[in-house]
């Protein structure tokens, strides 16, 4: 689907990893690659230009989040959301399924779908997977993404196979939803209200692909019945994981990541969902993953930790009140290149602004720049050095914690 | 003094208006210019960056708050604050006296000094002529600003002559102090103060100059006085008029910045500290002012309000939820070129920083561009008809206002 406005190529191997090219009608995006997460159309506290000068290439957006705020019709109205967000890249949304089954006020899942109370007026709201499509198609992004059915880590076989089988279903709504086109009659679907247009110009709007999510928890054979029943569904663009990095243990994460790469085409990009942390994306991209996104860097830069090449760094800690050094002095980033520690533990002193941007700034360049050196070091040939060096560098931990 | 280090030459005037250049050892100024206020350190929320993109060429920082956070000896031994903070141009530090005489814990005024206690802490300080200058020469600001008695617009004459007198011999405490230079014996003189230098490698501190503050309230005959004193003192570099915009009624304002025009030599740039809104700048200029500061810009931002050429907007306004336009048709800051105001709206509606960041952004270019237009319209002989002009339409009200 789609074959012409997305491509996928592999200019490198190594083991399992894969150094390649995503291309979709916004850019291209060389992989391995970190997405930074824009909740609500702007990743937190950051300027699209400055993401771009970090060398973000792929960014996400969160449907459950900008379907209550401000409603898809107002996006699309406004131009879509890249015109909305000033983002002129490639774009992501995910499916708002992780966010509504993390819920408190969830009321029920049914098979047509999810009921809920928005977590910000408590009104009543329903996600179906014809739902979830007509807002992705408003919001306009390169990749959307099926509803699925998002259950803990640990959760045993039975409610894991019950959750996985369901996504599998909705997944079969989502496409023929997506492949009969908008407007199509659906009265959810946002794209087919009549409504004032706006008066600003644009292009028509460009081709979307659908992902679907492989489902399974922590158990091998569910992941490859899930998967094999994907694959047979469609000859889909790319494929993402869904469901690991939500409380299960990490050698379990690992684990499945190993049967995805077996289950899934090679020749077509997976994207890790919510994943995460500079020892998860090595790991994960040793394993064949090539696109992953977390709200980690802009979160921990908005509480005063960076990372570093030498483990995390709090930025209140009181050691750092007349240090002269940057962050991380392996780092190039714009904040590293301009402001002490000492100055950013002040900034966080005085409850100033500026500091939240200039971690979150230097924590989204550090996990697509460790990207960035992982397709190198593949391209290179020289992945497995590479990586044991820079985690064993990474957890030397000279650097002070929280 | 510093007549080297500092020039100030005028290449147009309308009436007592003046388009000059302020040349000091980090740039020149072109004037009038409106000076962003950096109080901790921070233009809050904005980068040194954006400010520069923004148009801005001098900023100023707060005496009184970077001496409780992080202090001034952090500062010196961070490279001063022009490292500190990474903005490489021109820089002014004012003395705190306003702040000090705004604290509702402010306990004693003695012809030594202002004792007062930390509204971060509540530790008991003193400030004192000698203290502010030794305070100012380690942050390492361009220009400084001496200790002044501070009172409310309204005050009577016997209040107002009794503050501006204290003013006149404070500031040659000042003087004697400044002229001593650092490291004279005074006990508290942070740049005196031994300590682990930084490891920084830097310049030399460039050369400072310090501008008298021209108090006396609304009452013509003692800023006169108060002139001719200081006047009389030395060939100062600069002059600063503070005691206004406290307060007071305009026209007692205007006719304030009239015999302040008078009284002070047309050959020295005039700075008019803490003004303000858009049409007390061009009030100001059109009576001899070259130079202006206020925190309304970034205040206002904060607040979701934003100058506009028809007046004032907010953001947070309903009617704002699908309005494609930019803040300001008129306006081609970064904000106005990429967002438009049903954007801005979702951001503050949302509670989203980068609302924050793109409203003090234009807010703060505003302000810069209009004392550019300013002083276009000086050099080119139009000021009177262009200013009429500007106010008339910024007073149309037909934007939304809170």
């Amino acid at each position: 689907m789609n074959e012409e406005a997305f491509r996928f190529a592999i200019d490198a191997t190594a083991g399992a990893a894969r150094a390649g090219v995503f291309t979709t009608p916004h850019g291209a995006v060389p992989t391995p690659a970190f997405m930074a997460v824009g909740t609500l159309a702007t990743v937190k506290t950051l300027d699209p230009r400055e993401l771009r000068e970090a060398g973000a290439t792929m960014i996400l957006a969160n449907t459950y989040h900008l379907h209550l705020r401000p409603g898809e019709d107002i996006v699309r109205r406004m131009g879509g959301l890249h015109r909305f967000m000033a983002w002129d890249g490639p774009l992501l949304t995910d499916s708002g399924g992780f966010q509504v089954f993390s819920l408190e006020t969830l009321r029920q899942v049914s098979e047509d779908g999810v009921e809920f109370r928005s977590h910000v007026d408590g009104s009543r709201r329903a996600f179906t997977p014809e739902r979830v499509i007509a807002i992705q198609r408003a919001l306009g992004a390169d990749v959307i993404m099926p509803l699925d059915h998002v259950i803990p880590g640990q959760a045993d076989p039975a409610t894991a196979r019950d959750a996985s089988e369901r996504t599998v279903r909705w997944l079969e709504r989502c496409l023929t939803a997506w492949e009969r086109g908008p407007g199509s009659g659906d009265p959810m679907d946002a794209s087919a209200v009549p409504g004032p247009r706006s008066p600003v110009p644009g292009p028509p709007p460009a081709p979307q692909t659908l992902f679907p999510i492989l489902q399974g928890g922590i158990h091998a054979g569910l992941r490859r019945t899930a998967a094999e029943a994907i694959v047979g569904m469609a000859d889909w663009v790319g494929y993402a994981i869904g469901g690991l990095s939500v409380g299960e243990d990490k050698p379990d994460m690992y684990a499945m990541l190993d049967v995805c790469d077996e289950a899934l085409p090679r020749a077509r990009p997976r994207y890790l969902m919510g994943v995460g942390f500079p020892e998860d994306l090595i790991e994960g991209a040793r394993r064949g993953v090539d696109l992953f996104d977390c709200v980690a860097p802009t979160r921990m830069g908005r509480t005063g930790t960076a990372f570093t090449s030498e483990g995390r760094l709090n930025v209140r800690n009181a050691s750092l009140r007349d240090d002269p050094r940057p962050l991380d002095e392996r780092c190039d980033c714009s904040t590293c290149r301009r402001f002490s520690r000492a100055y950013l533990r002040h900034l966080f002193a005085s409850g100033e602004v500026l500091g939240l941007r200039l971690l979150s700034l230097h924590n989204v360049h550090f996990l697509v720049s460790l990207m960035g050196d992982a397709r190198h070091a593949i391209v290179r040939g020289t992945f497995d050095a590479w990586s044991r060096d820079w985690l064993t560098r990474y957890h030397s931990g000279t650097v002070s914690v929280p």
